[in-house]
């Protein structure tokens, strides 16, 4: 894409209505635009990074058998009521509105009540199950406080997978396999050798379930981490009883800030019982389905890989979720020839697949272009300017590297040949 | 995809509590789950279909130059009350809801508010313009009543894009190529030849809008087309006087009933104005931006498809947008070899890039999967079994066809070669 034709702009300024850095990054570089405290919309170089987030989450769960769905947002109320969560008493972050229509809608803060009594009019039998179905989708949770830029929103895009087995030893094999998936879901995120596997508390059927932390110092909540085994636990359960139940060393844990990317849980019967999702065995006896609910906050994760990264200059992508690969920046000091040669290169990149932006801006300087691509943090930053072109082709540097390297066209077009 | 793990089931009885053909059809082969009235779950086969409007409409939209954004629902009242409608009385579907926090947001209908304020904070010159920003999502709309499944939602999909022009003129260069891409994109969704271009009500700042509107018995609009010119008149302004300044012939001109699939609109600057969204010319003066809407229900065009191509036995998808290509039935009548020969002939298609719903169910009579796959619509069936290896190959149908032929495994590989 062209730069010149990208309707965002950068700014210099911080906005003074964040205090998150995430927030204020992403404002600055144009990925992102508050509408209201804990609400984003993203602009087309956001809705880039978002996209392979979520491209890398669809295929993982496509991968581990998982069904895509797409469920509303509009709730019904009596499906919350067969639970009790109907209730503000209950749940405080309910988004609820009048209908026109008489009576009262909620917008959904997760999916467990509507999807299982989806589930009911499709799976009755031994022979249906397992099954795992999921969404990306968007959430709405009315929180009292919204300052966290992407790390804890009132609107957020949200993976989540629910599991339906025939009870806890078919629902455990699953389970555990998404342990193993949703930590390849983290490497392929650039995010993987921070994040660690951690015990937190497990509701009425299973001791624990399991959060997925991502260190680091602005994390919201606090972990105990042994390095070695990578293994955490989150201070909520941290008692010596529970470490001992798992084998961790009190003296090998490390007490950190970490933001959770994502968790999972064992449900059990707890949403089948109130709402009668049953299966029938091979032997005509029903039995109420076995549950596990599997989530990982799409939009949050763009928020912490920005704050997990970023320097003194802006943002830095891990390749896998950059809006583009090459950030190719034409400073050609009015020389019309020059200009065209970096065209020329930009569509040469273009046609082999790579996806590059071009600042072919032509009234910026040199430092203007060069402080834009530190903020938006693009992982390839190529020059080609007079002083390129004599020292025989083109400056290219890692956005997290010091040091450029002057290269030939040639050996640029074989190194980005995707 | 195997049907054996699809977790969908058909179902043979209309549900009591829809009267639309569509939504009948859609719930029955297991498209879509009512959660409540007008709001509409996807579930997989009906992800895919939507999906495959999305992507149709997304490539006309990008080379139309459009750049995609994605908005948020929550809207902030400040924005809609510079234009007054954030008001009941002005517009009588809104969904709002307090917030926890103090205040209160709304579930945004449309988006020229916001996104009006939002690029303020991108353009201010003659130098960013014209440019145009779309995005696909979810519009909330308080409707009175939602009984016509995907044509009138509460909760629906919808693309809107808007353009940002220097002034009428140039505004218009980007209306009528928007009338082409329209076109484009509904005979590629397989609705070309019964979708007309109609005049309507143009509102401040243009003497018509233009709507698409898909003649079928059950659309709720009343047009009057003009087959010859392949133009109509929406009943709402269909005067004398709109006729001859059309130059349309009133005694060639048949009333039909017809489904609204798209609008464009000449906003003019009905909206940059209270928001005071200017630019700056060449000269240092400044000028409100001139502002058009382009809209196309995305759900409701699945809805259109489904009414106006169902046959006796159920949907009848066009290529473009069905879930699959080939379905795939293998009859073995109990025989492990045929089976075995059905799931190598899956294989070979997948492998070379076909999607094949695959009918591999064992515990299911021949007569139920012709009737589910008559219900599905997939446009292509293909049986293999014990008959049709004796007749030398597979018998392969078109959906919307009468007979079926026999065709050698190899004729039918090279046949849905893609």
């Amino acid at each position: 894409m062209k730069q010149s034709q990208l309707f965002t702009k950068t700014r210099h300024e911080i906005p003074t209505d964040e205090v998150a850095k995430n927030a204020q990054l992403l404002v600055r570089a144009g990925y992102i635009h508050k509408e209201v405290a804990g609400a984003y919309s993203f602009l087309p170089l956001g809705l880039r990074v978002l996209s392979k987030i979520n491209n890398i989450i669809r295929e993982e769960m496509n991968s581990a058998g998982g069904q895509e769905i797409y469920m509303t947002a509009l709730q019904n109320p009596e499906t919350w009521q067969a639970t009790g969560r109907w209730d503000d008493k209950v749940v405080d972050n309910w988004f609820k509105s009048e209908l026109k229509a008489g009576g009262q809608v909620g917008f959904g803060f997760t999916h467990e009540e509507p999807l299982t009594a989806l589930v009911k009019h499709h799976i009755s039998s031994y022979r249906d199950l397992p099954v795992f179905i999921y969404q990306i989708q968007t959430k709405f949770r009315n929180e009292m406080r919204a300052k966290s830029g992407l790390l804890r929103g009132r609107e957020f895009l949200m993976k989540d997978l629910y599991s339906f087995s025939r009870g806890e030893a078919e629902h455990q094999i699953f389970y555990d396999k998404m342990k193993e998936v949703y930590n390849r879901v983290y490497e392929r995120l650039g995010i993987g050798e921070k994040t660690f596997i951690t015990f937190s508390s497990g509701g009425s059927f299973a001791k624990f379930s399991h959060e997925f932390q991502t260190i680091m110092p602005s994390g919201e909540d606090s972990i105990y981490v042994d390095y070695d085994k990578k293994l955490a636990v989150n201070e909520e359960v941290y008692t010596d009883e529970v470490l001992s139940n798992i084998g961790l060393d009190k003296n090998k844990m490390q007490k950190v800030n970490a933001a959770e990317v994502g968790n999972i849980f064992t449900l059990g019967t707890k949403f089948s019982k109130p709402l009668d999702l049953v299966y029938t065995d091979e032997k005509g006896a029903t039995h109420p389905i076995f549950m596990g609910s599997y989530g990982i906050g799409l939009s949050r994760i763009m928020g912490v890989i920005v704050e997990l990264f970023a320097d003194d200059g802006g943002i830095v992508w891990p390749e896998s979720v950059a809006p583009f690969k090459v950030h190719l920046l034409s400073l050609d000091g009015g020389d019309d020839e020059l200009q065209k040669e970096a065209e020329e290169f930009y569509i040469s990149l273009c046609k082999r697949g790579v996806e590059v932006l071009f600042d072919d801006r032509r009234d910026i300087s040199a430092g203007e272009k060069f402080s834009d691509a530190d903020l938006i943090g693009i992982p390839w930053r190529v020059v080609m300017s007079k002083r390129s072109r004599e020292a025989g082709g083109v400056e290219v540097k890692a956005r997290n590297g010091a040091e450029s390297t002057v290269m030939s066209i040639e050996e640029v077009l074989n190194k980005f040949n995707s």
